[in-house]
Order: C-alpha cells, then structure tokens, then sequence
C-alpha cells in the first residue's frame, strides 16, 4: 500500500466543494479512509468560510503528481491547502527551560510511538546539567543562553538551527522566554507553546500564584499558537483539574505540571496528525 | 431556503462511496452544509463497514424526488440509509415510573427549544399523582399500570399508542419495568433507556447500592438502545462524577439524578439529530 | 434525638483550638458527628487564619444554653462563628430576570427534599408571565421593575421583602441587574450569584459571546459571593464543559445553561449546608 | 521544628473519641496541623465505625514517648492505629513487566520531589533491557522471571527483597503477574495495584479490548489494594477519559497509559501521605 495523505484546505465557502473535492480523488483513483469538513458560519467574518480535511490512500498516483493537479483545482478556489504524508515523522524541534517535565514527556510518547515526531533538536537557555536526569537519545543539545543585550543573536541562532534541520514544528516545552514579534511571525503556524494557565484567565507571570489568589476552584492549562500578542494565540487544546482551598500555591504549580504536559502532548499529537487549522484568531480541530 | 436534509448511511465500505455521495447530492443542485464519514476497521466483523452521516440544503429539489433517487443508488451498495428532515421535530414518547427528574428535564428542554422533540404521550405505570408538581403542558398521559398478568396486555397498550401517534422515538424516562423480548423488538432501534449506571459496571438492580457496596470512587449513568439483553443494549452516551468514602447510597443516588438527566438529555438531543448510528451492539457518533 | 447543630468558626491560629473546641463540646455531653478543620498559611495575610467546622448531635443541651457558654469561649479567640440547626430549611429568595432555566432548577430540587431551602419569594424585574410555565407552588412572586432612575427605590423594596421574610440567603438566579455598592454590601456574605462564565476569564456582558471569539476549549460558569467589585466575589463553585470550533456562541448559551444550574445548585447547597467559610477574597470550602 | 507527625486510627465509634484523642495531644504539647474524621454509619457493618486522621507538630515529645503513651490509651477503644513521620520517604519496591509507562511517571515524580518515596527495588519478570531507555537512578534492578513451576520460589525471593529492604509499600506498576494468596496476604495493606480497568467494570485480561468490544463511551483505570481475590481489591482511586467510536483497542491502550500513571501515582501519593484508611472492603480518604 502506498504512503497515505494527508490533505487539508480552507478557503472561501461555496457550494459544491465537498463533491468536488472528493471527487477529484477519486478520479485519480485514490480511496478516501476520513473526511471531515466545517464551515464557519459564525458572522466573525463577513464570508463563510469552509475548512476540510481528507486522509486518503493515493494508490498509484504519487503525492507530487497529485500536488501538481491539485493545485490548478485548489487556484480557483483561492485555497490555503497541503498535501502531506500521514505516517512521516515530523521533524520537530523542543525548546525548554529548567523545567523539563514537558520535555519528558515528550520525548517518552516519541519513544512509545505514541507522538509521530523526528525531535531534530532540543534548544535550552540553560546548560544540559540543568536537565541532567534525563537520556536525551542522541539529540543535539543547543545551549543558547539569552539576555536583553544578546536577544536578537539568540533567536537569529534559533532560527538557523530550525532551518538546517529542516524543522515542521517548534515546541515550546515550558521555554520561559518570550519571542521577540520578528521571532514570533517567523514560526508562525508552526510553534506551539504551553502556557501554565487556563488562558484568558491568568495571562502573565506565574498564572498558579495568580489563581490561588484569586481562589479560583478549577486550574488549567493551554496550548496555543505562538503570535507576537503573547497569550493570545489560536488556542488548540485546554484542560483543567478541580484543586480546594486547602492547595498552596506550591501544589498548583506541582498539580499544574499533570496538566501542562498531557494538554501540549495532546495540541503536538493533534499538530502533526494535521488536525489544526488556523481559523483567524482561533483553530478549528478535526478530531478522529 | 429549503428545510434542510439530513442523509445518514451505512454499508460495507467500497473505495469511492464518499465521492460518490456527495457527487450525487451536487449534481442535484443540493448544497453539503455538514459532512462525517466513519469506517470500522476493527475486524469486529469480517468487512469494513462504512458510515456517512450529510446534512445539506436540497435548494429545490423535494426530499421525495431525493429520496426515489437514492434509493436506485443506494440499492447497489446494499445500503441502510435515510433522508430526513433535520427541523421537523422528531415525535416522542416518554415513558416514567415514580421518579421524574428525567421527564421534568426533558419537559423543560423541549420548552426551552433545546431539545427538538414532540412529546405526543407520557405514559406511566403509575397515576398522574405520582408526578403530581409538573406542568405537563398538555401532553396526553397515559397511565398503564402493570402486573406480571397484564403485562402483554399493557405493552400492546402501548404499541398501540406509539403507533396512534406515530412515535419516532421512545424515551424510557426511570421507567421501571423490563421490556419483554417482543416489546424490545418491535421498538428496536429507536426506543432509548437511561440506567442509572454506569455499565457494564454494575448491572441489575439498585446500581447506586452496588456501587456503595463496592467503593467505587466514581459513579456514571448510561443511555443506550433497549434490546432484548437488558442493560446489553449499543451504548450512546455516559457521563460521570466524581464520589467519595462520605457518600451513602442515598447521597449516591441523589448525584446520581443529575448525571442521570444530563446523560440522557444528552443522548435523546443525539438521536433527533441523527447523530446516532447502530453499528452492531455498538454505535457510531457524528458529534458536531 | 436532639435536633443536630453545625458549629463553624474562624479566628487567627493558636495552638490548642481544636482540642478545646472539641473538648468544650464533650464537656457539654455533646457528641461529634463530622469535624473539620483548614490553616491557611499561606501568607496571603500576616498571620494564619483558622477555620473550623463541626457537625455534632447537642444531646441533652439546647442550642440558646450552647450558643451562651461559647459566646465566651469564643471571645478568647476572637471568633466569627455560628451554631445553627443542620436541619432547619434556610429562608431563601430566589431573584431572576426572563431565563429561569435556574429558578426552574432550584424548585426542583427544592421540591425533591435535595435542596434544604425554604423559598420565602422570588424577585423579578420581569412580569410573573416571563417565567409562564412553572408551577411556583404558591411562593409569593414579586415583580419590581427597575430602571436607571428607580433602581435605589427597587433595592429598597428587595431589602423590605428580605427584611419581612427573614431571609438568610438571596440567590441571584440569572438576575440581570447590577447591585449597587450599598445593595451588595447589604446582602455581604449572604447573597450568592451565578456568572455564566469561568471567572476570572470572560468577565463583563456576554461571556459566551467573549468565550466564542476568543476560540477557547472549554467553558464553565462560577458561583461566587456578591461583592461591590462586580464578578470579583469570593467564589464558592465552578464548573466546566469541553467545547469545540462547530459550537456557535448560540450553542454555548444553550451549553451554558446546564452548567449554570448545576453550578448553582451545588453553591446553595453547600452554603445552606454550612459549608463556606469567608476567607477575605476567597472562601474555604467544607465537603463531606 | 520537630519532625511533623501523623495519627492515624479506626475503631468502634464512641462519643468523645475526637475531644479525647485531640485533647491527649493538646496535653502533650503537641499542635494539631489538619484534623479530618469520618465515621461509617452506612450500615455495611453492624456497628459504626470511626476513622481519623490528625497531622501534628509534637513540639517537644519525642515520637516513641507518644507511641507509648497512646499505645494505653488506643487500647481502651481497640483501635487500629499508627503515628508516623510525615516527612520521611517511604521505603518503596516498584515491580514491573513489560511496559514502563507507570515505572518512568514514578521514578520521574520521585526526582522531581512530587512522590515521597525512597525507591529501594525495582523487581520486573523481564530483563532490563526491557525497561532499556530509563536512567534508573542507581535503584537495585532484580530480574526475577517467573513460570508456573517457579512461581512459589520467585514470590519467596520477592518477599526476600522486601524484607532486606525493609520496603514499607509494594507498588504493582503494571506488573503482568498475579500473586498467590500467600503473597497476597504477605502484603496485604502495603501493596498497590494498577488495573487497567474502571472496575468493577472490566475484570480480566485485555480490558481495553473488552472496552471496545463493548462500546463503552468512556474508559478509566482503578488503583487498588492487592488481596486474594484479583480484581477486588479496596479501590484507592480511579480516573476516566471520554473516548469515541473512532478509537481502536490500540487508541484505548494508548490513552489508558494517560490514565493509569496519573491513577497510580495519585493512589502513590495517597498511601505515601497516610491518606488511605482501610474501611473493609473499602477505603476511607482524607485528602487535604
């Protein structure tokens, strides 16, 4: 069997698109295994727009072949499209700070084959002592420290080491750095980040002190595309857990790391299945 | 605008079913608003099975020249297939012992304009008394009482009455009585129970004593299909809460009333929308 | 048996307290049903606060002889405390505007013997025919319109009725009007509102509306304490629900409704319960 | 400060034993922390049962002097009880098959100081090449394979281990094997297991299978105290996540690895803090 794909579209909604769509599949022979589709019809736009993602079993016709129809097709419409290889790892790069528990995790759902990502790079304002516990399995280890004078070199060598290593995704596994508006604009759609709160909630620095102030009852976690507004990206996957009274601040951020690292497991694993797609200011998911 | 369709389909799955649908739906000038497709890989049965669930706007064309159409094609692919309204509200039967926080709720639900049902009758093994509080809004009542003697003679009661009305659906509300194998037949497929519990967990009787009993820390309640292999039936919809050592049974059967409400409320709002597909003892579910 | 009490104090931490509560109550023949007990110290003050709450059978002693000895007691520690009768039903009004999804809600439980309320009114600034369809069981149905030029006249006759019926607690049953500065401070610690929002992120007019654009994940609604500083009281509950890019703020309202009710609900409960103790901005909350 | 200390009792329930009990410590010096009771009146048993946990700084008062002064007064009521550190790591043996999702979450909750464990064996029927990519932090590896004819000497060489260690609790991280009755009993109390089911719901082998099989809507994972009759046990804790029709059995493996660690680390976490009270069948627990 050949490698399947992956494709994914959205563009301005009009009828037809579906069959059509699918019908320039199959044409070509190929046998569609998922189809999802979704049309915002919210008014927070002044056109509808329609969002589709198909897996499908190409046969015999090759991906580029199929890139090359597909593009005519996809020209008339005015479509933001790919077409991309379902099972091909996605070469990932994960950025930290001193704390690793996201890193962890990660890296074991890698080893597990639970996450379908090719970690090409693992970059860290810290020295590796600072996550000495862990085996990083052979990854390059990019110590990068950063400071307000040396900020724009830094994230010049950040974007060089994406760029050799080919990088689909940048993970920012508790990376406590803020990217500059440049840096930020050139992942954009391609670096999600984990911020230690139920966002819009406690946006800023050290959320869980925040939420324990405040004496909220719920505490969450969120994953979003990373955009010059901080805290304020296209979110892509949420979670909370209950807490008392009785949590210190201190038990937050520790009941806080349960939630950090299975909400960006699960926005990465839903990344690299091509299951995002960016919607304005929001996503729209195309969950199994 | 026409009323918008709704075309739900299963059948073995086939390369092209997809492209082939939605094809038929445009070349008849009709517009896919909302698509979802499902194919069961699982070798739970020798073939894959395909499931497709279309919402789309016909724009001229009637649902009875839809329908004839249809039928020609989907008669090829040995389909189950239906083409139904998706604004009509869906006439239901809701069936009620002496407990009626369910009935309230989905009397309240269906007022509120959430739940699109017509309620065409209450029936009940006990007196309008028993539920003596509720504005019952002018549904007809029913009161059927039932011993092990007359129960063949109550259940075509009710029969009779489901067919005077027309039923769709018929919701098992707390109704306290076992269908006979007969009765779970003839209403096969579109008569929904909620048990108070969270199966296959604790099956039988007094669910919430068993579940004291056993010191489960959580409690659920299920709605499915009622089928001739009592609390057997393909599962809808679950939900769950969280309990403690505090908690009798009593307090147990309490929480329970609202997980009760909301799962079955949840899985009637399913099924009106033709959101619920049978899929052997299991089902498939075209959430939005 | 004597009618059950329920102590609850609190007062700046000093080693012994609860040894001498407990020992003060043994003295008296009383006998210890539920004690527990929280010290916050987590230096959001100066000095630790302790909180207490105990749930004992009086045996022979009355309540007024009780409450007298531990009047002295308790001016040792300079204690806020009560002791009130566990059973005794809390006069309750019950304000709202044209949704009564949650007045609806409160009479239920109220009617089952889940709720331990005694409802003494219910307040609207709408006509008794916005809420047609219930049953009210005759509680005495107040509307006082209110407009900018007649609110302080309209607060004062809601002061007038809480007064004449003795209310222990006003709930805010999707009341659409602000309380001014000196209402609010009327009703301090005994007013409980549900904000349909998971504060404190959608703050202010139309949360769902704020929830949609700003594409979260999950929403969920808080009960809280009525302070002066709107949607900032102490909060009591919250609750949350799973959402996705396909729900349209319409769909979050209707979402909304069933985790508003049983927000709500769950408040009143633990408070008629005395359950929520007062810590500055934030409370502490005695489950079973 | 001294170390903090940590009572824990059950027996008959009697008035005064929490005046009693909180006043013995009171005389002592000692300044009692958090105090949580519960008392069993469920009628499971004949007589009501109490429980009780206190948490105290014992000032002055050496921990032996208080054993022994409350050694005389326990046995005026027949209590079970204990008083032990509360900061002190509890001696810990991690036993392990095949998948080392549980082993690598503990471990890694261990170094982070979340889990006050103090790992002092790890013992697995599989080499350690199967556990190949973990940094086992020094911790002893024994590699006890285990056959039907073996199974008598190798449950000998584990209790061997156990007794050298002088290992506290015996945590079963996804061990495969079922102990002996013998074994069972050994460490009856001490000897948490992680069932992949939400028992009682799937008993047996490949719960994740028999979850598809069914159709459930949700699964989860039970953490429990080992005893003769498999799958019975006092249940500790339990999670659950929501799945769909579009899971296979291997999607439920894979989510259920998610649930099972967070399970067991929490029950972990439970036991190791002297949360956990047995109550029968059952389980008493004070959280904070």
């Amino acid at each position: 069997m050949a490698d399947p794909l992956i494709l994914t579209l959205s563009c301005e909604d009009r009828p037809g698109i579906t069959a059509r769509v699918t019908g320039f599949l199959f044409e070509r022979g190929c046998n569609i295994v998922d189809a999802q589709q979704f049309c915002d019809r919210t008014g927070a736009v002044s056109v509808d727009r329609f969002f589709m993602r198909v897996a499908f079993d190409p046969i015999g016709t090759g991906p580029d072949t199929l890139r090359a129809a597909f593009s005519k097709f996809a020209a008339d419409y005015a479509m933001d499209w790919t077409i991309v290889s379902q099972d091909r790892p996605r070469r990932t790069i994960i950025m930290v700070s001193k704390f690793d528990h996201c890193l962890v995790d990660l890296l074991y759902r890698w080893r597990t084959g639970e996450l379908n990502i090719d970690p090409v790079a693992i970059i860290s304002n810290h020295p590796r002592e600072a996550t000495t516990d862990i085996d990083l399995a052979g990854i390059p280890y990019h110590h990068l420290p950063v400071s307000k004078d040396t900020k724009a070199d830094q994230e010049a060598q950040v974007r060089q080491i994406a760029s050799e290593a080919d990088a689909e995704l940048v993970v920012l596994a508790r990376y406590m750095q803020i990217f500059s508006d440049e840096q930020s604009a050139h992942f954009s759609g391609r670096c999600i980040n984990i911020h230690h709160s139920f966002l819009p909630g406690f946006k800023g620095a050290r959320p869980y002190h925040q939420a324990h102030e405040r004496g909220v009852k719920i505490i969450g976690a969120t994953a979003h595309f990373v955009t010059a507004d901080l805290d304020e990206g296209p979110i892509i996957h949420q979670d909370v857990e209950r807490i008392t009274h009785a949590d210190s601040a201190a038990d937050l951020v520790c009941k806080g790391r349960d939630i950090e690292r299975r909400v960006l497991a699960e926005a990465v694993r839903l990344f690299v299945e091509e299951r995002v797609l960016m919607n304005g200011g929001r996503t729209v998911i195309f969950r199994a």
